[in-house]
């Protein structure tokens, strides 16, 4: 991103009424809104119960903007919380944008930020779409949204309700945006770790499959729904690690997840042509797939893999007694991303 | 606020899971809300048609730490975003929240935000409470908070309803937070505008309701569904001044509003026992009170006060034509707050 406006004008210079002119320009309308962006409030229909979560994405920790650009950011902070919503089982309806930008951002960036926001939603949850939101000055690029969905008259899933017996299944990409961060820190960074723009052509070239899953991932939402209506019992979207994440919802039921590397490996070894390590599987953060507990009689929804099942606690030995995550019968360490105490170089 | 630790362990030491249950202890439990904070996302009972808005305050151009402990902060974040709710005639049900702030920021002061989020959801809004949100890093604190809000089978109420002859009226503090601000700016930062907390306790000694209004505002949260109730045609939050908000509702809603002074200075002139100028009500900011437009015959709620009236485009002379805004037969420039375009010093 060029910030010295020979891009074009600055927020600054435009000042609030233009920019948010400019920027409501891409956005979609959203099917359950009877009122959208520009009044105090939106105003949303809701068919049931409705779903809320909320996300930050801060320049520096969270996204480099040697790497993204507008509409690629835009599209990650769409896609990142209508995951979440999926993963209640619900069908996102809408989201709300809280910018905060420095004075001398182009009005450009931003605009791309509302298509990418605008792209996703298209893509991934036909229907839902921006409805609000709110902008002001920072001194990096700061953003927050909160996503809403409608349960539909079901019941939300939630991570807790995983049951011994159960199959653990998994769908979408698994590994993948872990490698692609890897690949842009190896190849697009100076060695203090400092993001540049300078390798992310070529990396798009031979990794295309990492790149993108890492900078604009396209999480299967559908399918969030689907496996709420096949009898799912336990729900979560992956956005720390399948280790942290299977942890947490072997934590929250009170069971442990045994995972197999047989099944990962046939399921996710090779996705979209790109080999995918064991380890990125298990470690690489932000896949934002669903991780799912099904009865072991129900027929998994198409998109959905086994890849483990959940047992009683105790464990019995060799792993043994409190283990909550096993691989391969083997205790299994929880390992991944956490803002605070990771040490990413660059930020 | 003190960062280096001495006042306690800091979040970058206890890491995001530790720090998210320190804070969640803090909150109170939502009256609607069948799921609270720690699944993907919460769940909430919908009675009608939600309402939603999103807001953020950034360190330096929204506040500034030395002026702003935690408590007032969370409180502030509410309040600013609880009237947005309450102006479209709904009841607030629910906030998110996403805070985002550096490695060396004491928990002490996230559980702080915290409290005050939860008091002055139980002071200005019962029955709403945060029920999730998200913690990041940034070089600043940043804080976006979402709102929900239902509508109870009422239609909203939008700025856009006001029609000619209706009643323009207000309900809140004006003026005062704006007025707190100067004072905070006079008093409690260097020349060059960084703000300091050494004038601060002098200054809630002398002016305590305007520095109550600019740093912890008390909105009139539920005079929004009385206002719905009573017929209110047209309502927004003031934030960003009477006369910039009063020009949007003119235009919104085809008409021209004409504010009389005098009848300005008898509600608002002395509030809690502080002289408040007319300048200050029409260009404060922040005031966070509800602005309403309700046909003639209707007896106004108890709290709103009639300020002017609408009247039909185009104005006759001598204010004349495209006027929308007047003071006492004049035309009134609208002078406020645009986060770009002014430049406050210390921002």
């Amino acid at each position: 991103m060029e910030r010295d406006g020979t891009s074009g004008i600055s927020v600054g210079e435009l000042g609030e009424r233009g920019v948010l002119a400019r920027v409501l320009a891409e956005l979609g309308p959203a099917e359950r809104a009877s009122l959208g962006p520009g009044d105090d409030c939106a105003v949303l229909a809701v068919d049931g119960e409705l779903v809320v979560t909320s996300d930050t994405m801060i320049e520096g920790p969270d996204f480099r903007l040697a790497w993204h650009d507008g509409f690629a950011l835009g599209w990650k902070l769409a896609a990142t919380n209508l995951s979440d919503v999926a993963a209640m089982g619900a069908r996102p309806t809408a989201l709300t944008v809280a910018l905060a930008v420095p004075h001398e951002t182009p009005v450009s960036f931003l605009a791309q930020i509302a298509e990418g926001l605008d792209a996703a939603c298209r893509a991934l949850a036909p229907g839902c779409g921006v409805v609000g939101g709110d902008l002001g000055r920072a001194p990096v690029v700061s953003a927050a949204v909160t996503a809403l969905g409608e349960l539909g008259g079901r019941d939300a899933v939630t991570r807790s309700g995983a049951r011994a017996g159960d199959v653990i299944a998994y769908a979408g990409e698994l590994g993948l945006a872990g490698l692609g961060l890897s690949l842009l820190f190896a190849e697009s960074a100076d060695p203090d770790g400092t993001a540049h723009a300078r390798g992310v052509p070529a990396l798009w070239e031979r990794h295309p499959e990492a790149l993108a899953a890492q900078l604009a991932p396209a999480p299967p939402i559908p399918l969030g729904t689907a496996a709420a209506r096949a009898g799912a019992r336990a729900m979560m979207d992956v956005s720390d690690s399948l280790s942290i994440d299977a942890e947490r919802m072997a934590r929250a039921s009170g069971i442990a997840i045994a995972l197999e590397s047989a099944l990962l490996e046939t399921a996710f070894g090779s996705q979209d042509g790109a080999e995918v390590p064991l380890a990125a599987m298990l470690t690489g953060g932000e896949d934002h797939g669903l991780l799912a507990a099904f009865p072991p009689e129900i027929e998994l929804p198409v998109g959905f893999h086994r890849i483990g099942e959940a047992l009683a606690l105790p464990v019995p030995p060799p792993a043994g007694g409190a283990a909550t995550l096993l691989l391969d019968g083997a205790r299994l360490e929880p390992r991944g991303w956490d803002p605070f105490t990771v040490r990413l170089p660059g930020a």
